[in-house]
């Protein structure tokens, strides 16, 4: 298996035979893990409030959630704090993020598309594992600003999966490996840029859920429905 | 003093008032930094075979020197590799090679620019501590290709530079000084895609010359003269 980790969501093309696993640490993966695990039946990555608002009309009971610079939108039923989505049997999630949305519908042509994080780092890791085929992880960053704990987040997947398949890594992977094996997920979290303004904006707990390593047991993969990318959580592999 | 390290030169922008440290660990900066220490007047660096013939004819004994493909240029007095440079008093060096010029001639109109690399990190260190402006490490790579041994690189200059100075990494930089701190110069230079396409050219010996880590005591300093790029010796600092 080969093993690539990108830098930005820009340099990601000729994704139809390949395997993408999307990050956004903080928050969007993690909170899709989450939901998913919380007995959420699908969860939909939307780009703008517009469609978020627009798709919750034709799905009945579906909530809504997201943020626009970390803050929870007006109308919303939920924000972007993974510790929100708690019992959510059945329900169809629909979620509006600033970057981890844009970074999952930037690689939805994938052969597979994984939503990874570091709370269910493990079960991802198994994933792959299973699978088989070369990787590319992909930070969801922004268009100019790397993202830390995105680059890390892909550093202990890769760490975990190393244990158990013969691994080839880029010079970029190589990177990610070595910064996830000398680092703990909270010191890379609570240093991180974005860790600092979500700590600002008293999301300090976030944060600390965000670096919990192997709590969840869930693997969001990701399938295009009807020109919509949906997530939902695998049930091929545990 | 803030410190970022780009992944890509195509990130530079807005050079004017900035320090501009560029590696090209594999094998540009390296050659530099030894031929200005074997007593080279000044390095030339240009970009294309052409301009390296035309500059050679104006400056009477000047000496031509770089690569194509890691492999010395038909005509040219020498090619790329460090070894080569030896006992050039007073010599003036037109250096051609293919990514670290390109990244040269991109960083032309910093404030500062400085052409760094393991073998001389310190003395970079020492002179950016007396500097005491922020700073910005750009390694060479390729357009669309990272740079493991110069992302390391910068990492082992911002380590030696903390000793003296409070310094503020920005994401980017502290996964190179983490990558530094916790990889020796030979693990990373043997590793790196670049390192092994020489080892496998038969430049197994360049690739240990550029791990040796504070051999020599130069820093070579840029400034544009008749629009040309001319790198010399400091003798400001030491």
């Amino acid at each position: 298996m080969k093993i690539d980790v990108l830098f930005y969501p820009e340099k990601l093309k000729n994704v139809e035979d390949k395997v993408v696993v999307v990050l956004d640490v903080l928050r969007a993966t993690t909170t899709i893990a989450t939901a998913l695990a919380a007995g959420a039946k699908e969860v939909y990555p939307v780009s703008s409030i517009r469609e978020a608002f627009s798709l919750k009309k034709k799905i009945p009971g579906a909530l809504v959630g997201g943020e626009r610079g970390g803050i929870k939108v007006p109308g919303f039923d939920l924000g972007n704090s993974p510790l929100e989505y708690q019992n959510l049997s059945g329900k169809t999630i629909i979620l509006s993020s600033t970057n981890g949305t844009k970074a999952l519908t930037k690689a939805s042509q994938a052969k597979n598309l994984i939503a990874g994080s570091i709370i269910n780092a493990k079960a991802v890791a198994n994933y792959l594992g299973r699978l088989n085929l070369d990787v590319i992880f992909l930070p969801s960053g922004t268009d100019f600003q790397f993202s830390l704990e995105d680059f890390a987040g892909a550093g202990y997947i890769i760490s975990l999966l190393a244990q158990q398949k013969k691994i080839y890594l880029s010079d970029q992977a190589f990177v990610s490996l070595k910064l996830a094996q000398n680092n703990s997920p909270e010191e890379v979290l609570t240093r991180s840029f974005h860790g600092q303004r979500l700590i600002n904006l008293g999301f300090q707990k976030d944060v600390e859920y965000c670096a919990s390593l192997n709590l969840l047991d869930v693997v969001p993969v990701g399938r295009v429905s009807e020109g919509r990318l949906v997530i939902e959580s695998s049930r091929l592999f545990r």
